[in-house]
């Protein structure tokens, strides 16, 4: 089961990598500095682009990190274009790729905890349902509405990728 | 992994719903007409906010349905106000309130296809993987977006929900 999920975010990330070359292309053609995209917010108190992305990517990062008994080297947020995100971005496919399937097992019990919890814990398994994947498609989907808000051609082929399908017998 | 995966989902509808209901206090504080939220986009070629929380729900719904060889009876797209939509949300919690894990055996060999597809398939695992839980999660997150670009006071716990933690030892 998680080898799938985290496959499927690596998916999504190698997504948003294409949704960062869009809208570097899109600023080009409108001739303005694509760098803009990365303060651009939903509402004042929202996080930027930029901390959409980077929050996206470590979010994935971090769940596969503490399932498995690792840590997740901390990044710090200095990204400043869209060509540094997709580094970061691409680097999270990366580490997300190093992880064997083996990795997880036992993942759904190993008992888990954050700083900001302050003590209270969450088994493996309620952790990745309950926090982990819906914080990771928030985080993703803002990355995609902002760049839609802001005039980026996209589309749901653009979010989903490519899908596993058979043809028509 | 399935009745899990579904009951977050459906623990994330009972989440849009308090959202409804924080929309239209938010209306009501302001002294406008809350069924103004139905029509308002991110983007003009994206869909209204209506049609993203009739999307959300019709995605757990269907994705439920094909994956334990059911029908999920169809909804025409009517509701006019935000208290309408709160009871199309309800009644999707309710209809896969109806599942037991049992339904979901054999889920991920189960052949899925869709009219807009024309003859392709999926299996179970991958619709659900790549198809149905990203584009809930899409949909999903467009309703929080379109309500926080507009002022309505939400964050991350009203996302997320209670999580199920054990106190500090």
């Amino acid at each position: 089961m998680y080898p799938d999920l985290f496959r499927q975010m690596k998916k999504q990330l190698a997504q948003l990598d294409r949704w960062l070359e869009a809208a570097d292309a899109f600023a080009q053609a409108k001739t303005f500095d694509s760098s803009v995209f990365l303060g651009i917010r939903l509402a004042p108190d929202q996080f930027p682009f930029a901390k959409q992305v980077q929050t996206a990517c470590d979010t994935a990062r971090v769940a596969a990190a503490r399932l498995t008994g690792k840590v997740a080297p901390a990044q710090p947020d200095t990204e400043q274009t869209i060509e540094e995100l997709r580094a970061r971005v691409q680097g999270a496919v990366a580490y997300l790729d190093a992880f064997t399937p083996a990795d997880f097992d036992g993942a759904a019990t190993r008992v888990i905890t954050q700083p900001r919890w302050e003590g209270k814990t969450m088994t493996g398994a309620d952790y990745f349902l309950e926090h982990a994947q819906p914080n990771f498609f928030f985080h993703l989907t803002h990355c995609y509405a902002i760049l839609r808000h802001n005039g980026v051609k996209l589309g749901k082929r653009d979010y989903l990728g490519t899908l596993t399908q058979k043809p028509a017998a």
